[in-house]
């Protein structure tokens, strides 16, 4: 058997499925529709941020104000452009594997993401996660990542401790919330961010992505049963 | 007037035009029609080498020879996804001005992009570029970047010396290319690289974006005259 103490809190995209750079150009056709121009790099590196700092951050790039109406009317101009490309979303290497071998080795694991679960509900389709599986969407939170409050809500419905949780992730928000968590942060390069931006966000080590974690667990502390 | 010695020469996806994450989801459409699978990142990290070199990687990265024919192909459904996004291709912020203050300044600059003449078209008449500026192609030389040949055409069409050159670029395969021809590699971070990767690949300096850089002219060594 597993020593019980370790537990994996995956983010969604750009970690489990390969969707970050439509998320990219969804939230660039829904900035050009409200009459916001930022450039796809800038967008790029919010992905994965609570919709309420995206707004705060749009501020600050275009130098204007953005309304409540607006930050609500951008949250589902970028829905409806991202879920137009859906059909195009495919698992990251190694996500299904990794799943499946942490499951098969009774490790608790589940998702905390940023997204809604309306958006989420098709990814978890193609990853074949069941409903036994509690994954935590910014529905079920008040606030988003980099706050810690998805992955303290991820740890409650696994019954672990947040401390002996791996929190795995593509973005500096993941790792932000993760230390702010006091979990222990893995990166991934598989959303597209430098493995530098990953390190000094605070992760303890960057993976390509899952497929190449799925053979570095022992890195990480997982002690695989035979 | 300034001191004749130096020239700017310009990659333009990345660089002058904000086209690069539709790069990579056009690629991701035209590996699916061939069958092949690539992660979204790992093809982003690819945007801006020659074809060949392109089909070099992709056999290494997905395990599968790409035949001549394949390869052929796959550039003609890349340009064909590509081209259905290409009015949603914008300038990148500080292309137009840089470019405008240079000309002003009369000093030399053009651009060289691994792109064909064809898909390049688009992009230079958005940001305005005359027939008078020499810009060379993928179709000028025989070998692409990281291969220092469009940079030596560029130097040559505008009669100055590679090594009084700054290359401008956002991508590793612009700062190779500048190391090999001896020119000064400057780095950009509006292609969505990290600064780490370009820093490692050689650049002077990272800024940014254009508009970062035209605030900056005086750390590449350009006099302003007022």
């Amino acid at each position: 058997m597993n020593d019980p103490k370790i537990a994996f809190l995956f983010d969604l995209d750009g970690t489990l499925i390969d969707s970050v750079y439509q998320h990219v150009l969804a939230w660039r056709e829904a900035l050009e529709e409200v009459g916001m121009a930022l450039s796809a790099w800038r967008i790029h590196r919010r992905v994965g941020m609570s919709g309420g700092l995206i707004a705060t951050a749009l501020q600050r790039e275009t130098g204007r104000p953005v309304s409540v109406e607006t930050g609500q009317r951008l949250q589902e101009l970028h829905s409806k452009a991202y879920l137009k490309h859906v059909n195009e979303i495919r698992p990251l290497p190694g996500a299904r594997d990794l799943l499946a071998l942490l499951t098969k080795q009774r490790i608790p694991w589940t998702i905390a993401t940023s997204s809604s679960l309306e958006r989420a509900q098709h990814a978890l389709k193609l990853l074949g996660v069941g409903k036994n599986i509690p994954v935590v969407t910014r529905d079920d939170v008040s606030r988003g990542k980099p706050d810690p409050d998805l992955f303290f809500k991820a740890a409650k419905n696994l019954h672990v401790d947040i401390g002996d949780c791996v929190v795995v992730g593509d973005s500096v928000w993941d790792l932000l919330a993760a230390r702010r968590a006091k979990a222990l942060g893995v990166g991934l390069l598989s959303g597209g961010y430098g493995e530098d931006e990953l390190i000094k966000a605070g992760a303890y080590r960057v993976y390509q992505d899952l497929a190449e974690l799925l053979r570095y667990l022992d890195e990480v502390g997982v002690r695989i049963a035979s």
